[in-house]
């Protein structure tokens, strides 16, 4: 139980939900059957990437989406890091990605926490603050595997709280994320890289496929980064399912060998 | 005053202190003469980079080689991060940066804080505890261009104290530093450029120039990252003087554009 295979569903979303399901569907099952026993999807695969959809596709906890992905983990037996979808609760709307066991049991709820609101001159303006509201829970997971970390997107621009899930004994982050055309190039692979390394973590940042014609055009090359800070796994911006050996005693190994977390100093931070 | 030029000097060490004395003088002469306002050395610039060196190199606050570099600072008129050097205190033996203003005076004392104990198998072994002290205070350097951080090398690997440096104002991070030939490929270049991201301040990182011949072979690729994370210059591993200008409208305009310090969500870390 020292080694298991992950894999990172690069899809491309749709307008229709049932459209977008029967191909999560389609990539779950081919993945399960390569062998993953952990599946991820990306962030808001059953929604268009914007503000004028969040709040119409939004479905509660005991809505029709959770329920796919209850199933879907239950029927593949695998576990589910569930990408993300628009939650509706209490009026509000959440950007959040359900987790399941192999039972098909939800065993992780993450809202993301830190909302993406940025206006780069000649680059990309989105104020996710318009419509959402932000979560404050840490979301880690307890499987056979050991603890895995979920977060979402625009959280990984923020250390603190990977630092916080690396401490809180997270051994993989799964991060559903759409990046864009301007900050992607720019910014994933390298933030990808050292939030993996600085914690010596495997870390999986799940990207949607680019959709050049889509409402907002995710920058994809979902990426699997091992803790000694090189990818294992890189894709392209097409639609693809991305594998990773996710190897716990080289985990251990590198942790011994380059004691980052022994060596922290909390008493000054 | 919102421009400034900063020059590393990425020199070779010697075993002679009147030597290395010799190419810092002239190293840091040129970069004055192009410039340069705020010029920075490599760390240990004055002893073999080695346990069997340091204690005997080390000299007190008020021993020549501090001396040396005020009177260098206040002779060419420059902000000077003195690289480091093994200081001697108490009987104890720190690795320590020493600032100095335009007059010579010492306006920043950085002792290294996390020190570098590492055994990569087939790789690179330095226990610098055994000789080393670590020190506890973040050092900031308030000038005429505005609050200046120093750290030094393995400092860089715990995110949280540059964080720490970022909200208390620094504009910019010098960081004298020699990595070796096993994780200076593996992590140099993404470490420093992802520490200017997320903190959005200009990070620049001072080698040594690389000594296949000497005790420790440095990396070398001194550089200099941006805001947004992207090189404004790099060095390869030959001598060298690294030049940058430090724009601190541009660093605000990033951090308008993409608000992350302003995003943080502190109550929840």
């Amino acid at each position: 139980m020292r080694m298991f295979k992950l894999a990172l569903c690069q899809i491309k979303g749709s307008f229709d939900k049932k459209e977008s399901m029967a191909t999560v569907t389609r990539y779950v099952e081919t993945a399960a059957e390569n062998g993953a026993q952990v599946i991820s999807l990306p962030e808001m695969w059953n929604c268009p990437y914007s503000n004028d959809y969040f709040r119409e596709y939004a479905e509660a906890e005991d809505g029709p989406t959770v329920k796919f992905l209850s199933d879907l983990a239950a029927k593949n037996d695998i576990y589910l890091i569930g990408g993300s979808i628009p939650e509706l609760d209490g009026g509000k709307v959440y950007n959040t990605s359900f987790s399941f066991d192999r039972s098909g049991q939800i065993i992780g709820k993450h809202r993301k926490v830190h909302l993406f609101d940025i206006d780069v001159k000649g680059g990309i303006r989105f104020m996710e603050s318009d419509t959402l509201t932000a979560g404050k829970d840490m979301t880690i997971l307890d499987t056979e595997f050991g603890k895995i970390g979920v977060a979402i997107c625009y959280d990984v621009r923020f250390p603190e709280w990977f630092r916080k899930m690396a401490l809180a004994g997270a051994k993989l982050i799964v991060l559903p994320a759409a990046f864009n055309m301007t900050t992607g190039p720019a910014h994933w692979d390298i933030t990808m890289r050292v939030r993996a390394l600085d914690n010596q973590v495997y870390f999986a940042a799940n990207s949607p496929a680019r959709d050049e014609n889509g409402p907002y055009v995710a920058y994809g090359n979902s990426c699997i980064a091992s803790p000694w800070g090189d990818f294992i796994a890189h894709a392209d911006e097409k639609e693809s399912i991305l594998y990773g050996d996710i190897d716990l005693d080289y985990e251990d190994s590198v942790r011994e060998q380059l004691p980052l977390l022994k060596h922290r100093r909390p008493e000054l931070y």
